[in-house]
């Protein structure tokens, strides 16, 4: 019996990797802090806060979970790349990974990022582009991938590390980049960007969450970059959005500075991920930007803000 | 005013630290489980589990010290390489690190290890040799020092990471090298050893300690191998003990296969120690070990075993 326990399992990307998991045949139970959602049906709902003492215990000794599928993090936009609560997450983290393997759980995948990486390189492969993270959320992530190798391989555990590089989709943070040009672009207002030239990975949420029903139905181990293969520059992400929503003249590029330190170049090679997992994405980023927009537009006239 | 709190103050390496920030003219908060040790008069003892939930909180809040040096972590001979409870002290150095910010920590200083180097370099060279511990003790420690670095200067807070060596003297465990091999000589018995031919930095205990109070009390930042600086066989060690005692003909160097991955030769660079922090040890290998052999034999006298 595949029974998987899924942390954050209500957030951005979690949600998505519930319904893949279902269909891959998987016992799903999620972790929720309070809100249960309604869909999808056949989800088991555990309510705990990771960060409180003795909720990962308690949840892991009551599932028993044969795989652990680890999305929770601290991911306030604005703010998780320095937040103190990065300290927290990995203890967290490393909590999950104690007790899981203590209750005897066998296969685990948790999330990382593109973050890990040194971003002096471009191009990130899994198993050669040196990591050193420049950020206090890239350093944690990464000190939480080095103990699960270590542990893992310790206790004949099998172990896989997903780093998600770009993403967006339906329910994304209003302060991420997509929501924040489509949403004033469809109240007719201009939205103010960065320069765009930055070459980026930009893959669909349920593509990510897919991904990761994947890599944890694999028996890949180790980091997989979780992306599309297919770099864009922001610009064209920008301009895609502005002109399927016919508002190509309210999009302000080079209105806002580009935020410091930021790579130039920083896409993923993927082929760990459609070789070995051998996985590719649903959408491509126009039909994914399309679905998107749908999504926002639908969102918007349901409840308007 | 420099008030510290130590933790792991009754350990093997803890408690040679104490006198040492006394006389710097620190007040000295030490954390101990259960026992509290009658000597250096003048520390002030704080009873705490720190792997127990809100024990950490709980004595930071009631300390607020302006400084932290932090040994405490699990070290059972044979088990430590590879025990679960590395990532139980993983998650309560974080815990440390957080909440002493939190209260408005300026300095700390934690024990690092020399099993964070990559060891096929021999000598090791803080800011050169690549990190790549091949244990999950090594692992985990390298763990702590990355989130620990970029917290620190996240933070504002002043850090530091001293990398200890091999070290020995008064109180060590019975089955690590130096009493494995006094006890038996002392006794009159054989004593089993390996080849002998490893390449190792020893440190006196004592020396340890002084040298984490000195690294305390300046400025440097960022690691700093706490060693002697004067590589030795390990036969060496073993027959500068045999031939003190008197018994060289009780030696068996040879009788145990040496451990399996050990490297040849691990040895430390001291330049940061004695030229940045301006601390050289007290004792050479021949007097550390004549007062570590007279304080076993004062050891037995009084409590034959």
């Amino acid at each position: 019996m595949k029974r998987v326990l899924v942390t954050g399992a209500t957030g951005f990307i979690g949600r998505h990797s519930l319904l893949p998991l279902l269909r891959r045949g998987y016992e799903v139970h999620g972790v929720t802090e309070a809100y249960v959602p309604a869909d999808p049906a056949g989800v088991i709902w555990h309510q705990a806060d990771l960060l409180a003492p003795g909720h990962v215990e308690r949840v892991l000794v009551e599932v028993r979970p044969s795989h652990l599928l680890h999305f929770a993090w601290f991911a306030r936009p604005g703010e998780y790349w320095t937040s103190p609560e990065n300290l927290r997450w990995v203890q967290a983290s490393i909590e999950l990974l104690r007790v899981f393997s203590r209750e005897g759980g066998r296969r685990l995948v948790s999330a990382g990022t593109c973050a890990e990486y040194d971003w002096g390189h471009g191009l990130c492969l899994e198993r050669e582009t040196p990591l050193s993270g420049a950020t206090l959320y890239g350093v944690c992530k990464r000190a939480v991938f080095a103990v699960q190798e270590s542990f893992a391989a310790q206790m004949e555990m099998s172990a896989a590390w997903g780093r998600i590089f770009m993403l967006y989709g339906p329910h994304e943070d209003r302060r991420r980049l997509v929501p924040s040009v489509i949403l004033p672009l469809l109240r007719g207002q201009p939205a103010p960007c960065s320069h765009g030239r930055q070459i980026r990975d930009f893959l669909h949420v349920a593509d990510v969450g897919e991904a990761f029903a994947a890599l944890l139905d694999s028996p890949v181990t180790g980091a997989v970059n979780i992306a599309s293969g297919h770099p864009a520059a922001i610009r064209e992400v920008v301009q895609t959005i502005s002109a399927m929503i016919g508002r190509p003249e309210l999009v302000r590029l080079g209105a806002v500075q580009a935020p410091a330190g930021e790579p130039e170049r920083l896409v993923a090679d993927v082929s760990r991920l459609t070789t070995e997992v051998g996985w590719t994405p649903r959408y491509d980023l126009e039909s994914g930007l399309r679905q998107t927009i749908d999504w926002w537009q639908a969102a918007l006239a349901e409840k308007p803000s």
